[in-house]
């Protein structure tokens, strides 16, 4: 057995789960408990979560799956239109064919479009590349930047918190995840001189080649702004780094004074020599933002100033990735090409999509002043993303139940909510925080009526567990 | 860049398919050439061929994709049922949530209990996981056999002529894949004492650790004999090798002399210890055989007698796969939990399967008819798989022009084929070869009249090059 797999740690979130899954099975059999349903909040997952997909979105889906839709008269005419345009593109005039393996060549070029418009910069289909899921560009990616064999080790500076996906598959390819720290009291800033701080301690175990950001922020749902990209930028100038730009929550923020700015379009804005040098790759999906079409699976990522003696060992290697989905592939097309003023279904697509964006703003806004009203938890401004991630402050006597129990001190309180109310998050602990400091994560797309329960639950909860361990 | 990376060979096929899409292009804007379109035989791709999805797996997919469907009349009653009960099984009743890293647990359920009818031996659904394809689940397991900074190597033994994708994936994980000869003259045949030989030699560079076996045969065509499995078992557990069973085309025998028999139903018949000891993993899809729906991306892999000290180092490695798309999942479910006599879809989904079935031994008996007629081309039995895989008998003047025109004698063969006549097809050369030997490799699972006009220009073509280059 290869001797990476042996440092990839177990996944402590599994026996949460499993417990969580156990609970909805028990009161779906009619088991008696404090509280009617399971309120699975723990993944980005909005469908999840209860949020509807967009009709339009799947009225096309469906028509490109089952083509005898087309015939009857219950489908509006551009989601026909959209559907034939789109069985043209695929061989046989079937999603069943297998697809370039980076995708279907006409999707390709609209996300090459979408992005040129996104940025106001040019973006080449030669440079994109569609994946089942951003999380298998990000890995690919890092396939390339890192080598097993290497001495000292390869190293990627992530963030903590940050997602545990990227770290543990840093650690599976024998590289080295090298934490950097957010900055909780400033609205989990990215600070230029914790880069600096990161890569010099780094530099004692490892040989860093890449920096990976996720902007907006998760699970800490921070925006970047202007200021701390170009930073970020020149941080990564300096030390010859690779930058791993995560975008995925580009379509996702929520403050009225932050805006996504993309970190192609921040390079340019800053020109030559640092937009025609800087490596960088950009990744997005059709799982996040107003689709939120996780179980699709489509994702892509966007390379910029790759070294041209490096570039055909990309393609070698992206050959060897099977095609992507073709329903996930149709995801990512629809996401850049939604209905046009004009358009059949222009009005309900329109409707949907400001029904999401209030809902999602408002559950933000309760989230912040709920928590923020209660003892001993508090919240920073979510801008953006998918998550809250409120920390606690837990008490000394909470602490040692906690290890009394084996357990993490978050990931004990995580246990008895579920247990105690059937409110199912994440402990910070999953993600990595500051030593001595405690979180929980949620996902906030939920509809409106979900998240009020959901902060009825975790209030009552907190309270008591706060008072029960004084 | 990560020095495996570098040893991923360039996919030659990529010239051949840009020039085919090419052609295609200039032909739909009108160029005038001998032939009016692109015969694309190039994948195992059926419905890229031209044959046509089953109604009843459309239909419930596209009513899982869009719900609302159901409420209209135009579904059949098992259909609209089978849908209802599937989206029950996604998180919040949509297809667009995420599901299990290793599948939605129903499904996985119903997988094993495929297995078990089909092997009359139990399966366990904690021992098999869903992919996006059945590659995926290979490139993982591969993942967990090697080790790229072992020394020596680790050794993977694969037939020759096999996939591509295969000794790829080896090299791109720092592996060795060490070539086995199957024997031509023998249709095909995969012979123990090859496989010792193979073994002794491969020892000379590696340390093997797996044996992969890929039976019905990809590009062969062969289906192997409980006696063949018999020493391919017995070779793997004196040898102490791990059995990778590609067993995706089980449902694609043509000949009525082979029967498809799993390696774990064989493996079970051999009895103990050898039934308790030998670890296997084996592949299946929904790309292949009746479904055919390569597009949706659905795998899995059963693994049996792992090591229980592995089996928790699988667990966490799967888990760092992101969940497979929905649409594949659902495919893999109705293909292993087809309609029933009585329910509504069940003739419809008999009359297509039957004709489907028809339709390919037909083509298969055609193909050699008309190919064992010719000069200089002859194609042993196709028994199973999705190929047919005809030696050219090239002559000394052909193998010259080629080589002047810098190609292998088979690349250059296909190049001309498509050239002049619209069929692509792909070369032996990519699937390795005894040295000296040439062939093409073109999918049988077509149209009956595409089949013939495939054959039509097929003949003409080779009289002609075989006369222009005697």
């Amino acid at each position: 057995m290869s001797s990476h797999v042996r440092t990839v740690r177990p996944n402590q979130m599994v026996a949460l789960m499993e417990r969580a899954a156990h609970i909805k099975k028990m009161l779906e059999q009619g088991e008696k408990k404090p509280y009617k349903d399971v309120i699975d909040v723990c993944w980005g997952d909005p469908h999840g979560a209860g949020m509807k997909p967009l009709t339009f979105v799947r009225q096309v889906l469906a028509a490109c799956i089952y083509p005898q839709l087309l015939d009857g008269g219950n489908l509006p005419m551009d989601v026909k239109r959209r559907a034939q345009k789109l069985l043209r593109w695929c061989d046989g005039g079937s999603v069943g064919s297998y697809t370039n393996t980076g995708g279907i060549l006409e999707i390709v070029e609209n996300l090459a479009q979408f992005i040129s418009q996104r940025d106001g910069v040019p973006a080449h289909p030669e440079n994109i590349w569609i994946h089942p899921g951003s999380q298998t560009s990000l890995t690919s990616i890092l396939t390339l930047l890192l080598s097993s064999e290497a001495t000292p080790k390869r190293g990627v500076l992530v963030p903590v918190p940050g997602h545990s996906t990227v770290p543990l598959s840093v650690a599976a390819l024998g590289g080295v995840a090298a934490p950097y720290f957010l900055d909780e009291e400033r609205g989990w800033e990215l600070r230029a001189d914790e880069l600096r701080r990161a890569l010099a301690s780094a530099r004692g175990v490892c040989r860093p080649v890449a920096l990976y950001v996720i902007n907006p922020g998760n699970p800490t749902g921070h925006v970047q702004s202007r200021k701390s990209m170009e930073e970020v930028i020149r941080f990564v100038a300096e030390n010859n780094l690779f930058l791993l730009a995560d975008e995925v929550y580009q379509g996702s923020v929520y403050d009225a004074n932050s805006e996504f700015v993309s970190y192609k379009k921040r390079l340019y804005e800053l020109g030559p020599p640092l937009a025609h040098t800087l490596e960088l790759a950009s990744f997005h999906s059709a799982s996040k933002g107003l689709l939120g079409e996780c179980g699709l699976r489509g994702g892509y990522v966007e390379l910029l100033n790759m070294d041209p003696v490096v570039m055909p060992y990309v393609e070698r290697l992206f050959h060897l990735i099977p095609s992507p989905p073709v329903t996930g592939q149709i995801a990512l097309e629809l996401m850049v090409e939604p209905p046009q003023p004009g358009d059949p279904s222009y009005p309900l697509y329109m409707h949907e999509t400001e029904h999401t964006r209030r809902t999602l703003v408002d559950n933000v806004k309760r989230v912040l002043q709920v928590l923020n009203r209660l003892p001993a938890i508090s919240c920073q401004p979510v801008r953006g993303g998918a998550f809250a991630f409120p920390r606690l402050h837990l008490t000394t006597k909470a602490i040692r139940k906690a290890k009394d129990a084996g357990m993490q001190p978050d990931m004990f309180y995580c246990t008895k909510l579920l247990e105690d109310t059937g409110v199912f998050v994440s402990p910070g602990c999953e993600y990595g925080q500051k030593e001595g400091t405690y979180h929980i994560r949620f996902c906030i797309m939920t509809p409106t009526d979900t998240m009020e329960e959901l902060l009825r639950r975790l209030s009552a909860f907190h309270l008591k567990f706060m008072k029960d361990l004084s």
